[in-house]
């Protein structure tokens, strides 16, 4: 038995942002029945809530009916610090607003999940993230006359993934959760991006939970209400993305630029040119897949983006969940 | 509420090796009742394995009853990779004897727990030999057709401590056991030793699982078939040391140095000198722990020791848990 | 003053492999004058020995003369222990030879610098082998008379990047190699790659030192003999590469699978499909760079593939620079 | 050759700290003569600056002539962040007053050498403030008028140890100087402390320089004045301590406690009682060097409080060197 023999398909990676979805389904600004959704821009930061109401809705877009809150900063990736503690702040308010439109009560206690792989640096999200994450519970559990004001109880874990512990992250998760007794979960994950602009600069908020991809079958489990017992709201980053996908973005962006220059694009680009994106984005996986070529890619700087995302989060969510922590300051509680 | 208000005490540390509590129960020669023992050494490595078969012989050591083995190598801490090989095949030939005399099958499922703070050097050691444990779980899970001879179902977690999850690691252990439902636990952790030369020289192997200790009152859990439903076996090193520990230490082999040079020792040391062991420590103790200067304390290259100490762990149960894996070569299984 | 008022631009990464300079000059069997070159296979590696010994040859290939050794090995990706070590072998093996070639004495001391920054994974390659390279210097120096047979004294710093001490590494390796008097510079040092595939699969020894791109202008300096006094071989890895590469040659993928199966692909790619691979490559920058979306990205595993080759170089170097180490068990020598 | 063979005795660490040596010289009331201190207390936190102004003095204290500034902090390894602020602001106003006593300017070019070995958690103090230092050379060298005001050319390099590097780092730090030719050298060690309470709760800063130990003979070098041709100031933190010492102090307290409790401790302790504190030391150590029982140990939690330190001394030297760096924030300048 070697590693070769026994190799695994991981969790084929969620690769759709409801934002991106919306933008497939239509354009931003048309009405999609049974989908409310509206869109703020202040500080560099873009914030779209959704609403995917109903079965057509959830058809329409193609994604799962339920709330989504996704931040899109452009500039996040600039190593700029003001600009971390705005989006920190404006992730505690979002969070905290979006706790209130999905029912979550104030003291309700939470068990936020970390996941993915301490050891892969863009997988490390949900790991980085719950180590800053100010965790309560055992206060309330061990001494709970002695708590102050304005706290709930918080837990944290990062249960790891199944090629280092044996075992699915989804099973780790629903036994601690019987035995924490949560009123809510919040799993954070990475995910793969549908441009090499998003990585590391979009946070979604999404009640649907954790849903596995469908590479693996029937198999992998995920984390949502129906397999926890608990609502469970999942915060995902865009880390990664595949080659075939930058390829396909870049020759939109370079169709694009040519058809401002010259009127007849076709004699340029021949049928390539006229092709649906969808089309040449499965040319190009046919012809990048069976030579290995297709990989996940990050950027260069990656170690530096996760660490600035992850402190993003935890800041906010620490805000976000205890009253007496205040999002003028949320930085100050991670380090 | 802050961290101060809030303290936890952590779990009162384990002090007591088998061997240590055998010593101090009699001469290691005598024979105890309802005690077996034997010792052997070779390549600077002595090997103890006990028995505590009665209450009896419980009560006069001091300990559970149950099976103990203890490996001495005072030469460990050189960094001598070619000892630390030894060392590993040794702990894989004793884990595999352990093994067979308390029943554990050759196929049996086994889930090893890394208890300890990754954060915290000297803690570490049980999320250091997790992260070099060889997993084969979800092989057996997910393609069971397809697994070679010699190998068994293994999972790996390290579950972190109280004060950075907010949940009891005992469990979090007991929540993933229900659902991976191992046949055997595997708990590995740091102890407080009762001399600095003991620390990372030391390994034990006991069924009795982990208890808790006293500190906090009835609201800590451990690890132990009762709790978790199936055998608990314990891999414990001795990681830091009280500085009254060190004190107590040091001032009996100053009077036994003195002994032999001086025919009156009472007159060199008065009342101190006459003073028995515990008596003495319980003196060193009065005096350092109101000043809070009884801490423990961990020896300055505690980096590589643990590294090291975690190593021969993780190599040794690679080799004695599979027999595919062969104990001549267990070392090259880990990083 | 802030980062981005005083933004550098860093070294501009080197980008071209001999192997690839001497594909893109023309057919790799063509016979270039002043250029003398071998190949062989075996093992899953392909090594190529190259010699540019003339001005024209160096005009021919676009690169420098001197003496270039290259191991390509496409598996090296794949985490198989026994291929990575058959690996170290060969390199250890052809840095030998390559001493010999380029009149390194077995007495010659070394001092091996390892460029990059720690903190970037992708960019760590030389820290991490100077992490695991066998330092003896030391005892030369300060207990010569007890050095055994069959070492040379080899020392081994990571001098940091510009943006982290302030310093050029160039101007702290000169002031080093003043002080300790090495009579070889070896350089370690992460490059570009030309195509995805090459990443963290082809290493390049050179006895042409470190040149600095042409970005920053004549204020950045190189590690070379005329610089250090001494000669100074690279040892290069690419571990990055530009989205606009991955998209040029898989353009070229598509076009060449394209060409297979369509009689005229003047049809279907137009203009487009008609460009030589320099045209797209500039088409393709012409529209990323302005929109900052030609980044330089690695694959999601780099950090097990930094290590990986991390431990190659190192083991390698400790059996090449030391007899008494012997090639065939090299890897033992490394962590 | 193996490590046994060869091995070296490290640095022999600095044990005197000087408010230490005057303790031990006489009641710190007391007036010496060519040595002048005073002592400030707020927020928890001695402040002693002291100037040995004489050879006399220097006799008397058994310290070299020059500054001394101490900032004794007993609270500080308690992780309350408030204080660690407050610490960091002290030792900014100490350090610039520190750098106007000793003469130098206000846009003098600064070198910073953080001493000690990364993989050695108590030996990392150097390194660790090292990573966390605003440096700003690069801007001075290459767009020099595009620096803000209020800004000095900064650098900063952990030079690693000899027995990692091959190469003394006095070598290292020279053959830097001679190339950078900065102003200043600011070195920043780990010291071993006269008492387990120091441990990472004083920080010392001096313009002596950095002296090795007598241990190794003349051929271990040290930064000063005369070797580096520039001004030298030492900042150093105890971090770790002689088992020795653990015991010798703690006897003292049992001394002392004893003697509250009765009226003749003859009895109680014999000769032992009456021996000088240094040759009650002196036994303890004849007892434990043979057993290489004298081992240096370091707090449990030693991860933490060295990131602690740390982070207050790199927040406070960003401050003190940089007049556009509010001492107000300092701490917003590390991570």
């Amino acid at each position: 038995m070697n590693e070769q023999q026994l190799d695994l398909r991981e969790y084929e990676v969620q690769i759709d942002l409801a934002v991106e979805a919306r933008e497939l389904a239509g354009s931003p600004d048309s009405q999609i029945p049974g989908v409310w959704s509206e869109t703020e821009k202040a500080n560099g930061i873009t914030v779209t809530r959704m609403h995917i109401q109903s079965d057509e809705g959830a058809r329409a877009i193609g994604k799962m009916k339920g709330h989504y809150v996704t931040l899109e900063v452009p500039q996040l990736r600039n190593g700029d610090s003001d600009l971390q503690d705005k989006v920190a702040t404006t992730f505690a308010k979002e969070f905290e607003g979006f706790l209130k439109r999905v029912g979550i009560g104030r003291t309700a206690s939470v068990f936020i999940v970390g996941l993915g792989n301490w050891n892969v640096t863009p997988d490390a999200l949900g790991p980085l993230v719950v180590e800053n994450i100010m965790v309560t519970r055992q206060f309330f559990e061990l001494m709970p006359d002695q708590v102050s004001e304005g706290y709930r109880p918080v837990s944290a874990v990062a249960p790891g993934v199944l090629g280092t512990t044996g075992i699915e992250s989804s099973d780790i998760v629903q036994g601690i959760v019987e035995k924490a007794k949560p009123e809510l979960v919040i799993a954070i994950d990475a995910l793969a991006a549908r441009s090499l602009e998003r990585v590391n600069t979009t946070i979604q908020i999404a009640d649907t939970g954790i849903h596995p991809g469908s590479g693996i079958g029937n198999k992998r489990k995920g984390l949502t209400q129906e397999i926890l017992g608990v609502p469970c709201i999942a915060i995902g980053v865009p880390t990664v993305v595949y080659a075939s996908t930058i390829v396909n973005n870049t020759m939109d962006l370079v169709l694009q630029h040519m058809e401002k220059h010259t009127p007849n694009t076709d004699k340029l680009f021949g049928v390539f040119g006229t092709m649906e994106g969808n089309e040449r984005l499965q040319l190009v996986k046919e012809v990048l897949d069976p030579l290995g070529h297709n990989l996940l890619v990050t950027p260069k700087e990656i170690d530096k983006f996760m660490e600035d995302t992850a402190n993003v989060i935890a800041s906010g969510l620490n805000a976000a969940l205890h009253e007496a922590v205040d999002t003028d300051n949320v930085a100050a509680y991670t380090h």
